[in-house]
């Protein structure tokens, strides 16, 4: 069984995800600075929301570039990992057509964790038939430690949304730049 | 004739049947957790359409997976397959919008019958210009035995969608189950 | 110069070409049968459109499966074509939205022309640079027939549908049924 | 790492791009041509920036072509055109529905301004992992002429939009033909 197809399924349905939040990305009546002002928070919340699926689609593609073998457990990790990105348009939305109030920035913050968990679980179904890749358990080992500190901090921007949402935001970018930098780690063991 | 296209093609447009559903996913007005669980019947019924279009699109990949040559028959069936499962989007919306009511729930079971129906017909397009692939007619058999216990239990769920649709939407994660769980005699196929 | 990303990019927008006219199937409010009938001048309209869009994938399908090399007019004339599909689904959703009325039938027409000769265009574009390919030259005989044939029936379809629509949908079909038709002289020159 | 997933990826989100943009081409109420007239802002505003997107596209797929290998930086400046290219629908629809007003005509020149530097950007990237491949650094050293020209008048149409809009879409025009005008001396690279 090739992982070609699931492969390109993914970069499918991650491409739509990704591009179908600007469908919401609606200037409001009016030509002017003013109209475009109002786009703001929706296109804060896009920005953030680019980045994210844009972080998942690279570690996908450095997880799967390594993997050999599908199987069943693969599939169904795979597909739900997709199920909790595909509703990042709808937070993201939410989120941004609300001035990223309290509440819908803790909602957010509970769905990031949902995709980080989900990414986890792919990441064990991966494991668990690929026992023996070294390369393979490498780069998940560097992955799980940026992994599991995302979550960490997804998980204290829930309650501290209720606080300040402000703070859960500074954490949701503090995330992203976790994933920006490089790992010349990584780069290393795929040359290896 | 390579098959390679129509994988392409068929994946394309299941990850996009799969992913314009959350288009349908609007938050109403208001931050809180009120506004949110408005949501709920139209999550579930998303839930649900994901769940089958995921099961789809697996099978495909399986069916696919086996085959040699992409006959006209073929390439018209699988076109014939993609119409219906486009239409779920529209039953889904259409379902939880209207809280899971009888008639739109009747109609949602009489669609999966259609894409049931589509799948099946692929087969046989299949099975027609691949007489002596003994791997693909095994895997086919394996299909043919799940398939035809959904067909017959989406169509029990139409009737009884009228007494109670509860019953019907419970038929339908029943059906799921079935397809989850995943059958070692087609992984043993494969490695064969 | 490879043809492989042509042929993604194509299949990604036809795809989404095909997958996004389910947008505009809108189920009026209501969970009974009468909302159900108000969709049926778009759903006829969708499946007509499904159809077409079809036929030119599978088209496209086959006259790619035998080019070799891709000139930047190849590259140009395919965006035309692509172009031209884009406009399918508004046309449709126009047509499908006003039952079927003269002037809408009419522009559906003229941009199934459209279509046809960009098509067409593309054709010339690849015979350009395929000039001592026979299997190519061949099976572009065999599409130009009936290439040739359905514009001219889109053509007559234009001014027949200010006399009544209804004939040029009856041409509509009648084109979709010369091509569901599968050309074994096609198939028989692949095979050679 | 191979550079598929990276090509099918932008694949993906630019055939996404491209269609979307169609999604608000909505033919107002009434059948006749005065209906269908109200659209040609919009539909001018949608072939402008579809032939932008194809142009990108195109360019993409001629960078793309001669690369050899994959690192962060290339991922991320990817990514980064991608994002600025999936604001071009937002920027179409406001200049479409507005009648190419002063305003949101010089927002559309600062919009392509931005994906120009984004694909500069990505060529730099590209450049500082291939210090030694002559094919790709020929091919840019073509596209760069014209990026730099692109880039200059781009920024010209944003002060001149104020004075007349009318000649800022002039000069979208004039960059459309540069770029549609086929380069002889690319092609010649690609054959050596």
């Amino acid at each position: 069984m090739g992982k070609s197809r699931l492969e390109a399924f993914s970069d499918g349905v991650i491409a739509i995800i990704i591009t179908i939040m600007v469908l919401e990305l609606k200037v409001p009546e009016g030509a002017d600075l003013h109209a475009l002002k109002t786009l703001i928070p929706v296109l804060s919340s896009y920005i953030l929301s680019f980045v994210f699926v844009g972080i998942y689609w690279n570690n996908h593609h450095h997880l799967l570039a390594v993997v050999k073998k599908i199987s069943a457990g693969i599939m169904w990790a795979n597909l739900n990992l997709l199920f909790w990105l595909s509703l990042v348009p709808v937070a993201t939305d939410w989120m941004g057509g609300n001035y990223f109030q309290k509440f819908p920035v803790a909602v957010y913050a509970i769905l990031l964790d949902c995709c980080g968990i989900s990414y986890t679980i792919l990441q064990l179904a991966i494991e668990n038939c690929h026992k023996d890749n070294i390369q393979l358990i490498n780069i998940m080992q560097r992955q799980k430690g940026k992994g599991m500190g995302s979550l960490f901090l997804y998980t204290a921007a829930i309650p501290l949304a209720f606080i300040n949402p402000v703070i859960s935001c500074l954490i949701f970018v503090l995330v992203a730049i976790i994933w920006f930098i490089p790992d010349k780690k990584i780069e290393q063991i795929y040359s290896e």
